[in-house]
């Protein structure tokens, strides 16, 4: 656990998707499978706390988002979002945007890696959550679509219109993003957001077998890594090459790069401490 | 029309380009066949202009650019415009320079949707001017040619060395504008240059089905996705979620959002009104 | 030369890796071919030190970045560099993790176009400044090892968590510094790692024959196209197309721009003089 933690206490269950860990690795189910595990307003404020907490606990070095039934994420539920955000006043409407942006900001900032294992349908919310991930496990039949123009929303949401560009380029995400049209596995990978493809059904499995090298790994060097990728995308050359400097004079100073040479000069496998 | 117009009247006729509108999709075609649609000083400026004008109109909701004859637009014309700036003084020279960048920039914060319809060759400036547009629709024997360092200049213009990074990573685009070698379409499309790909002789009627889909769409939600799109790429993560936040905040207001909803629920297809 | 120089010399001789120049085609070869050209605390410093010595001669217009024997460059060395560096104090730790990064920066900011001749292994520091060169020549079984996790430190080293999403874009760049796994050519390729690909042993030549191109070009026009580049990655696009604008307007008053007019219309191949 954190040093650093007060008096709040660890949310003690998530009621709005399946959570499971697993020897480090964690493991978020959406798990509305008739609905096409379709968002309501509590499964994305589970998800941002859940988010925000990960950063304080030490059990978990690794977090897989999957989905259950025929597809990973359908996005925001026409009835009970749309539907119910119709009535809402604009204050309210922003909280609901606000959070939904703030989980995909806690993704990006959050050390721990985060692996989409990504079958079926990825789509709205669903898509960008995908799109968030530090890697993406793709089944051959997967499909995203950014479909937000298509409901009359901005095709930026979440983020996505920052995301996207740093991914696929201007022209394919201006191409996705504008027009919402679905596209498949081999079209997502021509796009840059193919991080491991997968066969049919084998997203899930794969997905844990990236979480648990991640998990039994460097976490704290994985963790760097994440942190130095997010921050720079914002940042020049000249502040860049001085955050890595410093990264890496700390990171000198850790206990698995000292096991690392041991481990090499002793000719064995290093033996990871995450720290 | 906008509902903020002052004492300026619109532009009424533009004479250095063809320039139609048709039922909410406007066309420039480039005039010059004889010279493979050489650009000349005024050609730039009363491009400029349209892209300055086009936010304040209420008649165009997609904009298509094209040449007429054998190819899209060889750039600036060597006589009359690398000749003509031997001659001139350092302030008109940056006057001119000035002006070519402006038209990019209007390009890329004008709320229409800009297709670009490529056949032939795109060369200098006219590749630019495709780079800038939204969407490039491109023919199989279309070719680029940023071929500015072959005339002693520098390879970034008109904005090239801020856009081509973003759109085909900076390793290609720094082999395509310190080079100015000719890219054929398939080159092009591997660095993320192409949107649609279409058959010779197509470009024309393909770039004419996208911008009517666009014009008939929910263009209120498709000029927020460009200017998310566009603004974006100078902002960090946190900003872009708040933006994309409050963007998506006012467009739950709007009543395309509400028409979607209600042709959702009512099994038929929406009819956007653009705002 | 420059004609600004003061008091300080140049360096009369470069003692860690060999250095020769050839009309304007500068080459650094790492020769330590026995340990896969593994770098030291010295090469690191010569590097440096050239790459900001080259923008005040005048005998350099192209820069080949090549490696003796089996690869291009392995890195670090793990014994006289990370087994040195486990007994340092923090700030020393800093001032090397600082060298290397001042190395990256300063390849990225000299006005002379290098290229990375790349065969073998380019691993570690070594496949960062094939990272940082401006073109990578790269035969077709040569691989690439970002594998700074491996070795328990963050996956971003000397500018690479900055560079690689700006090549790559970030899911790529994500998959590669956080995992560390070899990469082969193709791979490479994809990701748009190869500016040039060529068969075996062919990578020495044909980095030659593009560096006798560029040193034989208009020089001050590559000059300033690799400064909008490297520049414009940090600058928004109001600026980019404002530093485009007086760039081009200053280039026009250049000796190269007034002779490719005259050797256009004369109908003769330009003679660049390079300002």
């Amino acid at each position: 656990m954190s040093p650093f933690r007060a008096s709040a206490p660890f949310t003690p269950e998530w009621k709005h998707f399946g959570f499971t860990v697993d020897d480090g690795v964690a493991t978020v189910a959406f798990d509305r499978p008739d609905r096409l595990n379709a968002l309501t307003f509590e499964a994305y404020a589970d998800l941002r706390d859940l988010l925000l907490e990960l950063p304080h606990r030490d059990d978990v070095r690794a977090l897989v988002l999957r989905g259950r039934g025929r597809g990973f994420c359908s996005g925001g539920d026409v009835d009970t979002i749309i539907g119910a955000t119709l009535g809402m006043a604009p204050d309210d409407l922003l909280a609901f945007t606000r959070m939904t942006g703030e989980t995909v900001r806690a993704m990006r900032e959050c050390p721990v890696p985060v692996i989409a294992a990504v079958h079926g349908i990825a789509a709205g919310a669903g898509a960008v959550l995908a799109l968030a991930a530090d890697f993406r496990v793709v089944e051959s039949s997967a499909r995203f679509a950014f479909l937000f123009t298509r409901v009359g929303l901005a095709g930026g949401d979440m983020g996505a219109a920052y995301l996207l560009p740093r991914i696929a380029g201007l022209g394919h995400a201006t191409r996705l993003l504008m027009l919402g049209d679905t596209v498949g596995a081999e079209e997502a990978d021509r796009c840059g957001l193919v991080s491991e493809a997968v066969g049919e059904g084998e997203a899930a499995d794969a997905a844990q077998r990236l979480a648990r090298r991640l998990a039994d790994g460097p976490a704290f060097a994985y963790a760097q890594t994440k942190a130095l990728l997010s921050r720079e995308l914002d940042m020049g050359l000249s502040g860049s090459v001085e955050l890595e400097a410093v990264t890496q004079a700390l990171l000198m100073k850790s206990e698995d790069y000292r096991e690392f040479h041991a481990a090499f000069t002793g000719k064995r496998d290093p033996e990871w401490k995450g720290r």
